[in-house]
């Protein structure tokens, strides 16, 4: 199996609203609006919004209630930018559940939840370099 | 907020475990095993495997039990390939919750879990091109 992802899929209750939240954060989507399923291209990879309780069904899991341990984070170029960014998803809706400070990791950020309450934390990391075409490499 | 992700973290109850599987999968890391995380680099972004609880104290949130509702997903290019990367999975000690087969959507696929219950589907979706380099892009 190489070491790479093709697609995440983040369940969630309403459709509409999760597109809208995403389409107000300056994303955009080809996939029509009467498709069940919400496509997004990020880079080399794809991101799906689809209904949480088809999911747990289609993965053959039971769906749990709340967190289920997987954040997603999103790497900015300064401080001033996490706090920007943070403050343009307040703007479109999310719930910040961690203002911007100083982490124990020696970098600055927050963390807002997204209508389904999927976590994104918006992160300037002084050790990991953001490219031009947003791609993120690991030190060493 | 650019249409790109940076990161995606996988909570997990035994970090040694985690990693441990992702390697019998091929996957590396340079992290030090005494880190408490550990980041593999995935083309252009970075999956990162971190203590559950912290991952969800870190985003401000309360862990819930069971499947949170994010699925990921690693496309190849063939349904003889969706078969053994299944197989290879469950050598290395996943579990599969949905042996595979055709799906509804008109591709073929299957889906295990890892060690702490995250799923992943292995599917050919004969519209998507996985490109030399892993990447996926979405048609139109």
């Amino acid at each position: 199996m190489q070491q790479r992802l093709s697609l995440i899929t983040l369940g969630v209750s309403d459709l509409a609203r999760a597109r809208a939240f995403y389409e107000r954060l300056g994303w955009r989507s080809n996939t029509p609006a009467e498709f069940d399923v919400i496509f997004f291209q990020l880079g080399g990879m794809v991101l799906s919004l689809w209904d949480r309780e088809s999911l747990a069904k289609d993965s053959g899991v039971t769906l749990g209630s709340g967190f289920g341990g997987v954040t997603l984070a999103y790497n900015v170029r300064s401080p001033a930018e996490v706090d920007e960014t943070i403050a343009e998803a307040e703007s479109a809706g999310a719930r910040v559940t961690r203002p911007p400070s100083a982490t124990f990791w020696g970098g600055y950020s927050g963390v807002f939840l997204d209508p389904d309450a999927h976590p994104w934390e918006v992160a300037h990391n002084p050790l990991w370099d953001v490219a031009a075409d947003g791609s993120v490499t690991l030190p060493g």
